[in-house]
């Protein structure tokens, strides 16, 4: 088994020879120091804070049947394990630098590996971020990523800045994640866009960055646009309308699944790890020009309020309900 | 299930109530800030480096029947999780400072759950070390720590700084983690001293710090003292002579097992995290001194040479080896 294992670490190194298109707009790539002084293969990987800036840490486990089908496309499974990560230090407003990745598994199959690798570094290098330790074990499948951005203190967005009054925003789109894990469900597995949002989920790493100073509170949408909205505002004390209408949906959406099962998947469905964000009034045209640069729009979903959560439809409400009805 | 695991989350926030015997000698508690920003709850934690400091990091997973018996006192599994994992910053010199846990667990046993935390609390408290983040998922037992140190430039401890004609030594003992993994195999469970080697390891991190800047390498020993050797030595490119006398063996180790299988253990077993160390001359009494302070012992245990791994025994050469022969 060590043998075996030991092959599979070669995989897991960071791969000097990863050349990718930088074809999406990140512009870390190069662009920053790795800021590793001493790489795996010692007791500890040393790297170097820039001065000045906060570490943001998160760590996420995806284990196999429960947050990924098992039989997934290991590319898949190491893009999404590392997107779902590197979405908490977007939501951060962070700058990605570095992870580490404690793989277990069930057996050392090379094949599955190698594509797994492949899958993580390069939605790695394309968000800038390096590979800095790992473990790998035997047991049940299941990847535990650890990232670590850095953030200016002035820039960090947080969930609990909202204030009453002010715009509840959503950048990327909603719906998508839990459209596409029926989609797998069903036995789809030629590619969709719907399954294409489940399977590889972008980190919105530029977009967070770009509205750190702007938005007064965030964060990424990965329990359902409800469940998170009401975490934002537990969080900062606030209550909100959301309008139902204004909703982002994932652009196949409605077509697969009619308009009312796709507002449900937008609202309860998760997995989308788009970004949920609270901005005064003032800061919406900058935070608009910002995202444009980006080619990403920043829709307005509704507003903040003293208190409750309320959401309406055609200007009518919808449903009035309390903190304890959800 | 959500319940379930969010009762669990209780156990798993750094406990505030968690006051300690200070007896252990290790200098931290309470006389560093925690350096903690933004504590858990948001997208991520935020942190504050210190200026002028590297960032040690390590990942190690431990996997129920794999790493530690899945039958062991959850009390134990906690604290040795935990002890594996810092005694990887006690070999680079550094200063433990923030941790985070991914657990998985097969079910939501609170009981077990509230054991475990309190094994891994009571060390994180007496090592100055604060968990920053986590996540629980449903599955094999299993946890994967990330563990954050901090260094001056000057006095990170490597493994290839070592030089032909430096002295190789040892701090803590050898043998006692394998000589308790074999009587909890043999079914032994009321407390002895070699279970208590194996079951609860402690973490070098004073006897570290208290050697860098005058060690020229070194680790910690995990994987056997003659394979560990052997990494060292790899690293630095140089070779050793190892004096089976000399050897620091648990003090129960000889009784129990008699002086043969003792030395193999030691040599073979793994699971001590005792450090190994390489010093120039100049270095030993300042050493010596430095762990005096601790009540800590430098074991001298051989020297380094040219090439090769060389054991000697009551000064005779016993074997004579090549790097390919291990």
């Amino acid at each position: 088994m060590a043998g075996e294992f030991d092959l599979i670490k070669r995989y897991l190194s960071a791969p000097a020879s990863c050349r990718l298109r930088r074809q999406d707009g990140y512009a870390d790539i190069g662009s920053v120091s790795t800021g590793v002084v001493l790489g795996p293969g010692d007791d500890a990987t040393l790297l170097l804070p820039t001065p000045g800036y906060q570490l943001a840490i998160s760590v996420d486990t995806s284990v196999a049947n429960v947050h990924f089908p098992a039989d997934a496309p290991p590319h898949a499974i190491g893009h999404r394990a590392l997107a779902v990560s590197l979405s908490d230090l977007a939501a951060m407003g962070a700058h990605a630098r570095w992870y580490l990745l404690a793989l277990t598994l069930p057996d050392a199959e090379e094949q599955w590996v190698a594509e797994m690798a492949r899958g993580m570094h390069e939605l790695a290098a394309r968000s800038g971020v390096t590979l800095v330790g790992g473990d790998t074990t035997r047991g049940q499948l299941s990847l535990s990523l650890t990232v670590h951005g850095e953030v200016a203190p002035e820039h960090v967005i947080r969930r609990d800045g909202a204030h009453e009054g002010e715009v509840i925003a959503v950048v990327g789109t909603v719906g998508g994640g839990a459209g596409g894990l029926r989609e797998w469900q069903r036995g789809q597995r030629a590619p969709t866009p719907l399954l294409d949002a489940y399977l590889y989920p972008q980190p919105l790493l530029a977009e967070g960055r770009a509205l750190a100073g702007l938005a007064s509170a965030g964060m990424d949408i990965s329990d359902g646009l409800l469940a998170d909205l009401m975490h934002l505002c537990r969080a900062s004390k606030v209550g909100a309308i959301l309008n139902l209408d204004a909703l982002p949906l994932h652009p196949s959406l409605i077509k697969t699944y009619g308009i009312q099962s796709a507002r449900a998947m937008a609202l309860h469905g998760g997995d989308d790890y788009a970004l949920l964000l609270t901005l005064p009034e003032h800061a919406i045209v900058p935070a608009q020009q910002a995202l444009h640069v980006l080619g990403q729009t920043l829709h307005l979903i509704g507003r903040t309020v003293q208190e409750g959560i309320f959401t309406t439809l055609q200007g009518e409400p919808l449903e009035t309900q309390g903190w304890q009805h959800f």
